[in-house]
């Protein structure tokens, strides 16, 4: 377990609010910048999909509404606050967005806590 | 210049309200029903011409930004209520979305309103 030093508490969950040392940073920065540009470009084919099979108009408003919602939920869901970005990986791993194995590197307290969501989310 | 009998006024101007006979409504609707058919059709053409230049993610927001844009400009300028119906045929004539001939059967009153407001127009 990392030592707070930034917050001096006198209790704290360390794997609610998780300390990110330099070298985690930069995985979790790279890992999540990844996760996101490929959702970005399954939404981009995605629409190019539904945009092809499109006749009608009121069809280009329904691809409008569906862009619409797909940006608000990437967007919700791709927050990189160091406070929720366990949580983010959690979903993108549920989602099979991420594997495990892309976030080694992170301190094992991480990981076990991710773990322990997912195996709970699986019950 | 028709009779109003609906609204009895000491005094209407004619052409701010017209009258409307059950002829030259079905020519209205035909020709507004068109010209909305016709524009929603340049959009979805528009609509795949912008997809399929689309690379990143970013210019999707775009699309979908100029998507409502489109749909909120096209539901304002179709307005199907006879108190502005002349205005909107102006509009679409001004855009070249309509020429005079497509109203032709409509009295002659509307026709010289038209062309009064087009000219004022090119001034």
């Amino acid at each position: 377990m990392e030592t707070e030093t930034r917050q001096p508490q006198p209790y704290r969950n360390p794997l609610a609010e998780p300390n990110w040392s330099g070298a985690e940073k930069e995985i979790a920065r790279k890992v999540f910048q990844s996760a996101l540009e490929k959702e970005l470009q399954d939404t981009v084919n995605a629409a190019r999909q539904k945009m092809a099979k499109i006749t009608r108009a009121s069809e280009l408003w329904d691809l409008e509404d569906w862009l619409g919602r797909q940006r608000r939920q990437i967007d919700e869901k791709y927050d990189y606050r160091y406070s929720v970005l366990l949580m983010v990986f959690v979903r993108l791993i549920a989602e099979g967005r991420l594997s495990e194995s892309d976030l080694d590197g992170l301190h094992s307290d991480k990981i076990d806590y991710i773990r322990r969501i997912l195996s709970f989310a699986k019950r």
